[in-house]
């Protein structure tokens, strides 16, 4: 199983050339490197006997049919994009590693009794274009047309960088799939935290990708002289603030299941001896139990209410983003379970993705399952992103064995 | 008394028109609005009976000689310059009010016993340079030469300036007064606060400038995936810097005569799904009691280290800035209080000041003391300055029964 976990890792290497200059893997949408890199990956998939084709959403399919009567298609795949000085393992591993499998098995001469397809999509990191998901959105079917006037740092629309790139956007909503025609999607990913390598294990079993939500607050104080004014006397947003981060804080520690963060604050007038009158801060919470997301939410928001009142401030706070929480199927849980105990001969870890994933978008489409990967130090989108041949090689054994025993 | 009053703010009124354009006053040292503002002080200095001059440092000096034997003199004073956009009473109330009572005295042929002045000091605020209390420490003998080399927004040092404004450099070191030539310094100020505001009284006796202390505090965690790292393996540095900030405001609440603020706040890399690496942050205490200062510092920077830690974050911090408190005298606390009995009935208010005067300069020199008087919402450095007729009349009425009985 090794020389296949090094196999992959030096695709994976050469699949990280297709970069722009510069520190790690910088591969956007509908760019020079994007085609490059699918001229690479189309080379994989004929060999592992898949006949290849570009769609309108940019989208590499690498399709073959299946052997038996089942005529529902088990999809893999995941995104050829990375975000500007990403790694080479995010996205790409999702592609590269079930062609390899499907390559060891299409050289030992087995036609599988079911149709295959491997896609590498086009878009998910919205790295150019601030819109994600583009790719497997065509293909479950959730594409909206909206996004085509975005442009990118340059002026440049996406529909114009798409048409340049040889995809006619008029062709996506043909390229949704029907639910009759699937049987699952699957995507291998790297994990991109620490569960993994904490819990000494190679691969884990995905079981939701979790709900986001994100909300921007804004708290108004006065500035006033920070010699003359009595501490009684302040309306001090950054207190106010500070409050706020430590409960959201304290509410995520004590609820499993849940993350949060406030990722921005800015407060003004930011000057040294000036009360903070304005204090703006995002306020982003995750779970993959959307109950739980609500249910943290109001105890924080009540208590960010509550602490505004106490300093005298005024508080706006507005939702500005919410994505439900997708679960993966149970039954796809379990083949990929029992996978990782023959591979490994260890009970799987199962945990939820805090990230999001193509499996987000082709949920609408198919039932989907997802293995994640270690990732040492869970770290990700930095060139320094890396991976395991050896783990590589567990997360093929895993997929190998879902692929010989599906159908 | 209320006649007077209102001759105080028209007097004022009439100082706030030498300003530049724009709102509020925005008058710098060493400037065309120096000068004319100097040509009113001078001819208000001439109908009190006092002889004016122009000094080295830019500051205009009026003097009437004493009737008796008394050779040691009493100063009032305060400074002809604004912040950028400032009020018309901040630092002119204590140069135009004691202007009037002396020439209310010298209207009825009043001589006083001891030698006075009435000082219009150059520069306080340092809102043209970056060093503040030109005027008074060239007075009061600790004027350090290395501020002439500074450049304002243009370009133009300090010594330029100076000469351009028809000041010599070279002659300040000989306008440090000794200390056998001064009896005292008094300054009339607004508040510039709300505590004589909320006291419901017009003027109170200032028993002490505050000591100032600054840090800067730079917290350093480690940036991570919002949603893939789990809340204990956060090393998030602005949860960090909002204990620091809580911690801060919880001490400065419990300690009397204590105040402090986390005024500028900046994060790295400030986005709203990334855990925040950096937080730099000030940190400023101010106490009249240096002591109550020191130990405040000390518990907030020993919890800061203990947030640090529990966080799992880098923690340095430095001491920027420090500048010790200076105490008014107990014989003018006395002298002063007894004028305000005199003159409301009620007894007087104490209270310090949290921010710096001319006084601070001053006490190298002499035993100093301060009168506030009562500021509207506390506001200052503001075009709404404000300031009320009856309770510049109430000042006046103090200073005038402390120019007949003082000596």
């Amino acid at each position: 199983m090794d020389a296949l976990g090094r196999e992959i890792l030096q695709r994976l290497d050469r699949a990280a050339s297709c970069s722009e200059p510069g520190p790690g893997v910088t591969r956007f949408s509908f760019t020079r490197e994007h085609r490059a890199v699918g001229s690479l990956i189309e080379e994989w998939m004929r060999r592992a006997g898949l006949t290849t084709r570009w769609d309108d959403a940019g989208n590499l399919v690498g399709r073959a049919e299946g052997g038996g009567t089942d005529r529902r298609t088990l999809i893999f795949g995941s995104h050829q994009d990375s975000v500007r000085n990403g790694g080479r393992y995010d996205g790409m591993l999702g592609i590269v590693l079930p062609l390899v499998c499907l390559e060891t098995l299409h050289a030992e001469g087995l036609v599988l009794p079911y149709p295959v397809e491997v896609i590498a999509f086009s878009d998910e990191e919205g790295g150019r274009f601030t819109t994600s998901l583009l790719g497997s959105k065509a293909v479950a079917g959730g594409f909206d047309p909206a996004v085509l006037a975005m442009q990118d740092a340059h002026g440049v629309s996406l529909e114009q960088a798409m048409r340049e790139f040889g995809a006619d956007p008029g062709g996506i909503p043909a390229l949704a799939r029907g639910p009759e025609d699937v049987r699952a999607f699957v995507e291998v990913h790297i994990e991109q935290g620490p569960v993994l390598e904490n819990a000494g294990q190679a691969v884990g079993v995905v079981t939701a990708l979790t709900g986001i939500e994100r909300h921007r607050l804004t708290l108004t104080g006065k500035a006033s002289h920070a010699g003359t004014t009595p501490m009684e006397s302040r309306r001090d947003a950054l207190v106010g603030a500070a409050g706020i981060v430590l409960e959201l804080d304290r509410v995520c520690r004590e609820t499993p299941d849940c993350v949060g963060v406030v990722g921005e604050l800015d407060i003004a007038p930011n000057v040294v001896n000036v009360i903070p009158a304005q204090a703006r801060m995002t306020l982003e919470l995750r779970s993959p139990d959307d109950a739980i997301r609500v249910d943290a939410r109001e105890r924080i928001l009540a208590q960010a209410r509550r602490i505004a009142e106490m300093h005298g401030l005024g508080l706006d706070s507005a939702l500005v983003y919410e994505q439900s929480a997708v679960s993966c199927a149970p039954w796809l849980i379990g083949e990929l379970g029992e996978a990782v105990v023959a591979a490994t001969g260890e009970q799987p870890r199962e945990l939820f993705s805090g990230a999001g994933h193509d499996g987000l978008a082709m949920a609408r489409l198919t039932d989907i399952g997802m293995v994640f990967v270690r990732t040492p130090d869970g770290l990700s989108h930095h060139p320094d992103e890396a991976l395991a041949a050896e783990d590589a090689a567990v997360a093929a054994a895993v997929v190998l064995r879902l692929l010989q025993r599906f159908g």
